[in-house]
């Protein structure tokens, strides 16, 4: 199979399951809702070794958000409820909280909740007021600069993590082009984010290690494209640039949706000669997506 | 004492001793190394929440870096050094070396160090090289797209938590952009960062609670501009918004150097008032800043 | 008649008739799309000194361009039809055909069209080929860095220049962070651009002067916040701060809606008190869009 | 001659005389110096068919700036005196004066000036006033937002257009992102510009044309990547991706430095293998610069 002339290899990626949280935070200009965003979501590249899996989904006009305000939705992931009800309270209590003008909403629905503002609001020591905004329940906790404002219970649900694609090029930074691309037209698909440093993953891992039996995970050295000559390598020969996209995603749908978009947009760069996708054989993860089917 | 017109307040801020990481983090473009920079000083506002105190020191041409290449200078901090270590170890793991094109250099020599790049190199699984650059033990790590760089150990010193100052404006507005003034200022002083977000503090905390017991820290109500009427407030009465700035910094020198720039700036915003800082009487840390002294 | 508290003088806007071209402006990046759409519609507030009111209109998702990569739509504007065939000419030519991975597609539909492609091509030096992509005349020209594509011709239209709204409010920082507000939110409303800097207009004017005979237009001092206790001010006691916004639309409707998006978002931040609207008693301009009939 | 394993042509790049101007642009915060900046200095990637060359120069501290706040040093270029005076009177009166809270100061002293800001000072209409800051002569203007403050007199000088050279890499992308990287690099070098759009060439072009007479200008196919099988191309075999990068300068040494800065950039960059200039045989420029010479 090709798109634009681009070899998609008849292989799957394997995702995992991940409970996911996604929140609206507006603030009173696009930019100050960008700081929230941002400080909100750093450090939270893979739960491998990060406190959580973050990330920002898309913009939002004010057109779109509960106050007629600029905002940002953003999705908060952990394997655990436990983990990702305190990564909740610190990622909004230290990260959105503390950001001038921000207020933050819901944008998940389900049975089961996590009760953030209800907690946070007790840092109103008494004057904090119970609103209701667009038919939610907030908490308006007065701050020095003004009164910060978030919703009393988040949804979570069980999504998908680790949705991928390689992207593999004729030079190294025609791959890394391409993954901007990518990145950029995942962006338009609503319910996942790319958890990676802007949103590209420049490096694989496998499963333990050859050489270290300490070791947890090491690096995938058949898909290290500077080690093509020194091993066994997966990397076919006019291919000299390798990079990564990795996917959250509320459900699978929507990381279908977005490989597909992303995939597609890859193939719009000059040099990419293949899509391929990663995989454990089937055998650790519950999501199997097969690229070929996903056009 | 005034400065342009804005009452500088006879007060004082009060810091705390904090252990500090230095680093420099590059890429083949600016804007690569932004990213790397941004997404491993994330969630890193103050260590109440947050796993660490982190954030951007400044940009640094590639006349200013060991590779010669475009960097970010970045600090890490927390009290503690064996946390300290493993949040060097993961958001230089997780959030640099995921990261296409980057490398990370140590920017704080010391006696004792963090081992970082030396634990880091096992991810290399074999395939790792150690090299000199420019006088450094460097390791080569081979990833999908190349190979990452990262320094055998990083060094770090006692530092600074937490100094910092009031804005007290005649409007939230006036606050606001007096703020980023401020930020935009402070940006310009080596070893020292601003870790919320965006630079800004939108709240201020007290110790405990008045109301609940089971607060460690709440709401400071007298600094509230929404409660100015409502409780015994700290505010003058034409003050109508506060904004607070909190810089950490490699030493006490360059936190007051960070403070003087941050308060002049301030002052240049139509609006501005006056100019406090927050302290517990002296009797909690390990620094206390003058603001006359400054000047 | 009050939004959000604030007061909507029982005014208008006075727009005048300007000619309106619509284009798409595609790249391998959103970043790279970005470059060449600034560069094209730099220097371009008002033709009362620019060569053309240029500006960009919105962001357009890869699905959403006609060769499915991410693009920019920007408006370029001028009162004559020759003047804007020129303007056409050389934004697109040295601007965008300069810029990397770089194409243009027409974005408005006229019967009388501005032929620009047609005429860029010959810069191919008979290289060019002419090809047909989602169902458009499309010239690809050969540059160093690989094709460059251009429709062949530009639809133009009547449009509206000059719609516009003030924000009084009580600092001059609150009606600055009010403009940023009303500038994102008009962002998001299609066939609009705000051409001045940033969206924003710092500067009114009224024609002629009342003490230099040789100008054409001078400050408007009714409105100068620093003269208010020097004139006979039209600015309310309590107002000290004042931005304007204008708008120039592919037509009416499209102003109406983006006046009535900014004017909302404006009156969200806080210390805003009044809006009101520029005119010339309706003897000017061909469009009087009173500010109650938006709402 | 090879720098990190890239040949280094020896050939020499071709510049030109041109009248440039610099000015530094300050306002309240960063972000506003940057939107005067952008503004004034857009639609100026050269005088073939723009009103003028500009670009942004560089960021300057506050501690840099004649006024203690942020600003841009940026330069406008034009090989006409008469034309140079009227495209500072129009960016800085149509781009500068109407952005929120800016000042323009002069950055280069010479004897002949050209006096915008005594011009633009009428628009006060009366109300402006005259000032001195830091031993310069200024004009403060009452604008609707507060004062705008304008240097009397700009200095002009014989600076260097077209200072060059190209970039070859092994794919388009390669190119491409070396020229970024070069940029970036060529940032940090005062007195210089890289007027084309984010800074770089993506056509190059040849005197005239072979096939129509009418053109002063053509593509120069034997440097156009997608025409190296077609023509008799000046592209090496290995060589697929090609970029230019153009610089003006206030000098020959400032261009010069530039030059080596940023060719020493693109050599950081994985793929690219020659770097070579872009001349006239040395008969139509004053300047000629060997590449050779400045290592």
């Amino acid at each position: 199979m090709e798109i634009n002339g681009v070899k998609i290899r008849d292989t799957f990626a394997e995702g995992f399951g991940i409970k996911v949280t996604r929140m609206i935070v507006t603030a009173a200009t696009k930019k100050l809702a960008l700081i929230a965003a941002t400080e909100a979501t750093g450090y939270g590249t893979s739960v491998i070794g990060c406190p959580a899996e973050a990330g920002i989904d898309c913009y939002l006009d004010p057109s779109e958000t509960p106050d007629g305000r600029p905002g940002y939705a953003i999705m908060i992931c952990h394997g655990s409820k436990k983990k990702l009800d305190h990564e909740l309270m610190e990622r909004i209590g230290m990260g959105i909280l503390t950001a001038p003008t921000t207020a933050v909403f819901n944008a998940l629905d389900s049975e089961e909740v996590l009760k953030t503002g209800n907690k946070l609001k007790f840092f109103g020591d008494g004057f904090q007021e119970k609103l209701e905004i667009d038919g939610r329940t907030i908490h308006s906790i007065p701050i020095m600069s003004g009164d910060f404002l978030v919703e009393s219970a988040f949804g979570f649900q069980d999504g998908v993590a680790g949705g991928n694609f390689f992207i593999m090029a004729n030079s190294k930074m025609s791959a890394l082009v391409a993954a901007e691309a990518a990145v950029d037209a995942i962006a338009g698909v609503e319910k996942v984010i790319t958890p990676f440093p802007g949103g590209m993953v420049a490096s694989g891992s496998k499963v333990g290690s050859n050489k270290y039996e300490f070791l947890g995970a090491s690096t995938n050295e058949k898909m290290c494209v500077t080690l093509k000559d020194k091993v066994d390598s997966d990397i076919p020969d006019e291919v000299n640039g390798v990079m990564e996209i990795v996917i959250d995603g509320a459900d699978e749908e929507s990381v279908r949706a977005a490989m597909k978009a992303g995939i597609e947009a890859a193939c719009t760069i000059d040099g990419v000669l293949e899509i391929s996708a990663g995989n454990f054989d089937g055998k650790l993860g519950a999501y199997l997506i097969n690229l070929h089917d996903l056009f």
